[in-house]
């Protein structure tokens, strides 16, 4: 993400870009003294924060809605409004309408590519106070909820009942179910239960214009008419306010198990997935990928359990698998089976094996993988990317990388330090990480957007899971051709002529 | 579905309605001699089948593309294309836009409620040409295939990789991939394996008005913009015809097993469902419902493989369950567990069960719930309801519309001798059927709009996989709001201005 920061100065410091879109539709206004006066009819003082009401909110209060926390993103909204109903986010939203005020909806803020925060100064409509479970059927599993639940409360509603939500995230403790339907959120456990796309049973959606549209059903099948839902899954609140949520649960699984495999080669990466799939079966929930790089930085800076020397000698990388069953006894048999199987084969696809032999050594290896993000911060500055490429090129896209910086005379310790690949490899998600001791101009020419032409020249995605926000605007066009682009943009100006909903994201509306 | 068969006779006799429609735009053209010796120049003269070219087909040739296979809906088209590459498609579709000639994209044509035959002498566009599997990668499961591929032939296809298709349905010998799609096709595995919106991967899609959006992609994860495929499932080919499709197949289950269970009560239905999730978790594949009514009278016209008298005494309704698992042997100790915690329980919520012992008693438990179908049919004239109620409500939608039929003095054996229960208790998807000595206009009117109340009271769907078609239009508010209407509405005539895109089915345009 942060290579694009050179990309967001621009566009956050250069006007032109926000007026040529401004061309297209008249502009849009900013918040009055007036327009907060309206909102106090029907809003409780403590849903209104503004620096210009008659009762000012000082600024400084407002800086946790106008910024990112990553710290990359800096809206000017004077005004932030926090509702407590459906009803309420309606009046609001046909009251910007009439007055033609941009809105940014926002939950946890908790997205990395600019999505949650103002541009310019529109009006932030935080959902926060939309808090509500609204029904949970431990029957068949579906919640209801209000979109400003935050995801782990929910994971907390439901375990009483020995369900799961479908989803898990690093930012759980923030983030809302709201914004993860916004901007589809992917997370560890898409490779067993799935998407959104397929999880997410109804919703209920304040359109451009202030109306409702109430599809919160708790039905698993209705094929009555287009599914206007999945319109708003990942449309970053461009299109309407998502308000509530119907979503699958799974059971809870009774037992989770995992592996770390080292392997000589890549090439064994993708013989090994195919194997453990058909003998792990349905309670496979993860086979993530950590190249030796990756591996090498996550044990120097500490993270998790490492491996003994001799367990890691002649590794070119590493794999951690997952279980996730409804008994335990089977689960472990399935596990020792395979590994027994990977062990004894005549040209074995791996090294060794590491199996968890209790809960601590469960979180030791998980952080293994997942502590690779600390080491790369504690170890410089990171360019990181977040794509989707086929399975089987997965090396040769950092391969390509690292020579690419080689062959502009980047690759050494003043530059870049390390260039490393991790991820999901079930999803077919990728993190490439460039690590350098300093962002510099060469190095964000060197790779973009070299990068982005590598992912589109594989068919690849240029976000597999954090979505366009404001920052990858300008790069849509390389996952996405002209027609769809182009009917992308119709379906926007179809449902927000006034191009109200989150200004600057998604699409570049000129 | 035959219930509505009034209604649908009016949409063909009563041309009131399509011109309405028209009224809106300009009417769309016949296809002339002029236009089939255009399509003469870029189609194979196999790919043309035309009452009115230069050597014209017989209408008798016709009669198959023209009829469904049920025989309540008949078209009158002149010519049928069948076009083998998606180049062709586009070629034909830019013609017809050009031209203002509605367009039929036809699959296997089995579909239940008129959705793939014209209305009129709408040009079909059959896919039966296009079915070549495009790429098989058997590491991440995704399979790229032409539109007209036979369900049947791909499930044949991944078999020895190891892999199945994620739906399976009864018309699995001639329905093909993109009708599959366009009509969101559940089916059996919908339970175990979640709806197309989760494993569609990506489609190809000719637009209205010609032009092709290529959003094949085999990546399973990809947040760049709107995710514009979903629109088109589901969407039975009003906005576009499906040429490519790309799709996440599941491992293969290395072992199946089932048990039919006899409840003393409905009410231990849930419980049952409850439990049943828990002990079984990640290897339950269906739960299925059949009432006692449905039961009898599969045993009475010879389905499937009764119970004995004295399993059966007392037992108000009967459940199957089946599982699919990745080991045998774990798969029958969890089946045996649970069928010996539910029958030592305090107070069991089973009078009995009854686990297959080979492959013949799992075929043959299956026939007794899948054979109602067939009984029904052998027993009276049924009037049938594919409806998505909560699963709490299953007995009492029974139970209500028997008693309105009572009320009406109809519940006897000269009118109504059957109204019963069954379908997937797992996916809240009840079929409800009314087993009548004849289709009377008595009966119709006592129980529509009667259900199509009842269903929406209880926020349910009047088409819980069968979609709407030519049938069904005139139901679809009681499933979806006005809002949600008008935006259906909005999308429709912004992707297909000209109504040329299978006219008078899924909405009124007018």
């Amino acid at each position: 993400m942060l290579a694009s920061r050179s990309v967001t100065r621009q566009l956050v410091r250069n006007p032109r870009r926000w007026n040529h879109a401004a061309a297209a539709s008249p502009p849009l206004n900013s918040v009055t003294e007036q327009d907060v006066a309206h909102f106090a009819k029907f809003l409780a003082p403590t849903s209104i924060l503004s620096t210009i009401g008659s009762t000012p909110t000082p600024s400084s209060e407002l800086s946790i809605y106008n910024n990112d926390w990553m710290g990359k993103y800096y809206g000017k909204a004077t005004t932030v409004l926090k509702p407590k109903t459906t009803e309420e986010v309606s009046k609001i939203v046909k009251h910007c309408w009439e007055r033609r005020i941009g809105i940014v909806p926002q939950g946890g803020n908790t997205g990395l590519v600019g999505g949650s925060v103002p541009i310019g100064n529109e009006l932030v409509l935080n959902l926060g106070n939309m808090s509500k479970v609204r029904s949970f059927d431990p029957v068949s599993g579906i919640l209801v909820a209000d979109a400003g639940c935050i995801l782990q409360s929910l994971t907390d509603y439901v375990a009483p009942h020995n369900h799961i939500m479908p989803l898990d995230l690093g930012a759980k403790g923030s983030c809302q179910i709201g914004g993860n339907v916004a901007t589809n959120a992917g997370g560890l456990r898409l490779l067993r239960y799935g998407s959104l796309h397929g999880s997410v049973i109804g919703l209920e959606v304040v359109l451009p214009d202030g109306s409702i549209m109430d599809q919160l059903t708790t039905l698993r099948k209705d094929n009555t008419g287009y599914d206007l839902k999945q319109l708003f899954i990942g449309a970053e609140g461009t299109l309407g306010i998502i308000t509530g949520v119907s979503i699958l649960t799974p059971s809870a699984p009774q037992a989770s198990n995992n592996v770390i495999l080292a392997l000589p080669h890549f090439d064994n990466v993708l013989p090994l997935f195919k194997q453990v799939k058909k003998e792990l079966s349905e309670i496979l929930s993860a086979f993530e990928f950590i190249d030796r790089t990756a591996y090498d930085l996550a044990v120097k800076h500490g993270q998790g359990r490492a491996l003994n020397d001799d367990e890691v000698e002649g590794a070119q990388c590493f794999v951690l698998v997952e279980t996730s069953g409804g008994k335990r006894e089977h689960d472990e048999e399935k596990l020792n089976d395979l590994l027994e199987n990977l062990l004894t084969a005549d040209e074995p696809l791996i090294n060794t094996g590491v199996l968890s032999q209790n809960p601590a050594q469960f979180s030791s290896l998980w952080a293994l993988r997942e502590g690779v993000t600390e080491a790369v911060s504690k170890e410089g500055k990171a360019y990181k990317y977040d794509i989707s490429v086929p399975l089987a090129t997965f090396k040769d896209v950092v391969d390509q990388t690292r020579e690419r910086l080689r062959s502009k005379g980047l690759l050494h310790d003043d530059a870049v330090m390390h260039v490393m690949g991790y991820g999901h490899v079930g999803d077919g998600n990728l993190h490439l990480n460039i690590v350098a001791k300093a962002y510099t101009p060469e190095i964000t020419d060197a790779i973009e957007p070299f990068i982005y032409e590598l992912v589109a020249s594989l068919k690849g995605s240029v976000s597999a899971e954090h979505g366009i926000g404001a920052m990858k605007t300008h790069a849509l066009h390389y996952s996405k051709s002209d027609v769809s682009i182009k009917l992308m943009k119709q379906i926007k100006q179809l449902m927000d002529p006034r191009g109200i909903m989150n200004p600057g994201k998604v699409l570049e509306m000129n």
